[in-house]
């Protein structure tokens, strides 16, 4: 076998990212692989836009399913994204009993179980590195680097998007809307951004990275997630001056019976290295049992980076075709009667940290009223500051909590609200300060 | 097979933790290879010194080479260090047909070629993940991940004990003696520390990642090696104030026809990520033609750290083992045929942007004299500053220069030092600025 046939599947932005690696770094990649990464078709709807590729004669073509029934590919990859003909496309390559390269964390997050074990009945490879962090190798890490660890606990900045929005914020102050706008005329952020903003792409990587480190099925829907459209500048200065930045942050943590696995605004202090990651810019953290902490850090979208994952997961499994071993490694790296359903806590049952920021008439007894229900529902407060004082007008009231229940906490703060001195409803962002123990 | 048989060579700090992690997590990686990885042998000479596991019978042993000789094992792990015995029972693992995972930086630095030939000749897998940055998967990133790129360059913070030490002079103003003394004295430093301070472990691992980056063979005693003794509390002060910090960096450039590979003193402006990893932590950039710029960070130490990457190479072997694989990806991630000679710059080769601190007497005229010297040597001045004013004493005159070439530098430092006026050796200290072009 000197030749390995790879098909792919959308041309877009990633997908000629992919065909240019293939076509450009030829060489290096027959040097390290010891057989030629031949792009025999690239399928696309768009034949017409200029890609910067001049393919050979036959090799782009409009009809997919052409590539995943040619006998004599090898390797089918999947860039067209989205739940629907993507899906129905990589089920038939695994029918035809051709491995897939897909970075379609939207369809994994969704469909992963029933891909995951599809794969595996057909005895195909299903590789996925490009789903999450574009170019950094957090799904490598947790399935053969961090393979002697229990993982205790992840956190990442998953979206270059909202992860530019929040930095830029803090860098000048601006406001949500404002950067936001900037973000999608440079093209940083989708001209329809809900995925991004609403922390649900976030999410999508989450579930597959939870799934990944506990050996447990996909599990998105029970995923908590709040997104950045509420963060004001406001809140972003107030949190620096308790020594905290605020990043939208992916979490999971394995709490023995039950995993966390939320995506919110999450206050960090600047000791933590993910509060120094800016811009689009991505980060993970991992604590593992034996390996304490690490970081991977890197681009975490973007044509090239993302392409540069793609292309080593294609040439493992095209390592695995020339050693016959394919499905040398599980999809989730965990023994097909291993994988678990662990279930996700609700938000409501979690215990954390708590930022408050109550905008109150500025009159005697306000703050004995909140802490009195504040503590009435078992919240203690660390640290409380009146933010400048106005005269019958309302002020903002900043707290910080020790360790509470969240159920305690939403139920106070309905009480909080109806208080006929508070008038708007009051803000919460979650804390995670390893300096903090109580 | 549904048992792997793993000999252990060595149980000092990493090999007890290697031990202990197949131990305690037996059921998590029975879970995750599909056999069962048996410890059968742990050879050390001391069988005397409690290591807080509990070996069953006949496991603990001091002869080393029943364990390389016995049929029965499946994967040998090289933990005793040096380029002695370690080597001899490599080979001798090799000629059995037994794969060996190693984390031995100064053996691999040395005589990695021999090693890499000879376990590619003999198809056996030799993996050495924890021989470079302990926990962190740079090995795994160069061999597998960035395969689709070429390695532009890569910077690290390669030796936990060089970098405490400046991060707490950086921090407190300490010098050099008495942190490396406090150093010793809480275990972050041995007590002979030229191997980390005079920068030899960080070359032997440079020369390790240099190899892999471009698939050439190791030339450990082609790199510029200069360790951290003389690097002073007045230096990192007067680093801070140009907006530098000082690290101990191990740099590989690939220069087309030649690499830069060297390890010295470097200031980086604070923007570089590498700036704020401080104590006893790792960390490596690597920029590629497709993935940009990504850094992996992480405990490059210690005993659970590391043998979580030992832990890694094993079952990375194992489910070789299971597949039938071997030698699946190449030593070098390169085909044998492809591994070329690559010439190392010398340091009188290079050009960078420098650091110069001139101690001179207060004089009228001396500033003009040293430039003067400078600009005959075609090394152009970015500033000066002269720091404090001493009537007829030694003041400290600080430049930074535009991009010169080195040896122009020495030729010039000699020349100054010659002067009359000039009463120290010039303190020089190389600048990588990526914001810097010229």
């Amino acid at each position: 076998m000197n030749k390995i046939n790879v098909g792919l599947l959308g041309c877009g932005t990633i997908g000629t990212g992919v065909a240019k690696i293939l076509i450009e770094n030829k060489d290096l990649l027959l040097s390290r692989v010891g057989a030629v990464l031949n792009l025999k078709y690239v399928a696309d709807i768009d034949l017409e836009t200029e890609r910067g590729i001049s393919f050979d004669d036959g090799v782009f073509i409009s009809d997919a399913y052409k590539v995943v029934d040619d006998p004599d590919i090898d390797i089918v990859v999947e860039m067209i994204g989205g739940e629907g003909i993507a899906k129905d496309l990589i089920l038939r390559a695994f029918d035809n009993g051709k491995p897939v390269v897909t970075a379609n964390k939207a369809l994994l997050a969704g469909h992963g179980n029933t891909l995951f074990r599809t794969a595996m009945e057909n005895n195909v490879d299903l590789a996925f590195e490009a789903s999450v962090g574009g170019c950094m190798p957090i799904i490598k890490s947790l399935r053969e680097s961090l393979v002697g660890n229990h993982i205790r606990s992840m956190a990442g900045i998953l979206n270059g998007t909202c992860n530019y929005i929040l930095s830029r914020s803090a860098e000048d102050g601006s406001s949500f809307e404002d950067v936001l706008a900037e973000a999608q005329k440079n093209g940083f952020a989708e001209a329809d951004p809900t995925l991004d903003i609403e922390g649900i792409d976030t999410a999508h990587k989450l579930a597959i990275l939870t799934s990944l480190a506990y050996g447990m099925e996909i599990n998105f829907k029970d995923i908590y997630i709040e997104g950045i459209s509420k963060i004001t500048p406001m809140d972003i200065e107030f949190a620096r001056e308790f020594g905290y930045r605020i990043k939208l942050l992916a979490i999971t943590k394995d709490m023995g019976n039950a995993v966390e696995a939320r995506v919110h605004p999450t206050m960090i202090p600047f000791t933590n290295p993910l509060s120094g990651v800016n811009g689009v810019l991505n980060a993970v953290t991992i604590t593992g049992d034996a390996v304490g902490d690490m970081m991977l850090y890197g681009y975490g979208a973007g044509m090239m980076p993302t392409a540069s994952a793609v292309v080593g997961d294609i040439v493992d499994i095209a390592r695995n075709l020339l050693s016959n071993a394919k499905n040398r490694i599980p999809v989730l790296s965990y023994q097909m009667d291993r994988i678990r359903k662990i279930p996700v806590r609700r938000i409501d049952e979690i215990f954390i940290h708590y930022y408050f920021r109550f905008s109150a008439l500025d009159r005697p007894g306000v703050l004995s009223k909140i802490s009195g229900i504040l503590g009435d529902n078992e919240i203690s407060i660390k640290s409380v500051q009146q933010k400048g004082r106005k005269t019958n007008g309302a002020v903002p009231i900043v707290m910080l909590t020790h360790l509470a229940g969240e159920a305690n906490v939403q139920k106070a703060l309905t009480e909080i609200l109806n208080l006929d001195v508070v008038s708007d409803r009051p803000v919460l962002i979650r804390i995670e300060d390893e300096n903090q123990k109580d």
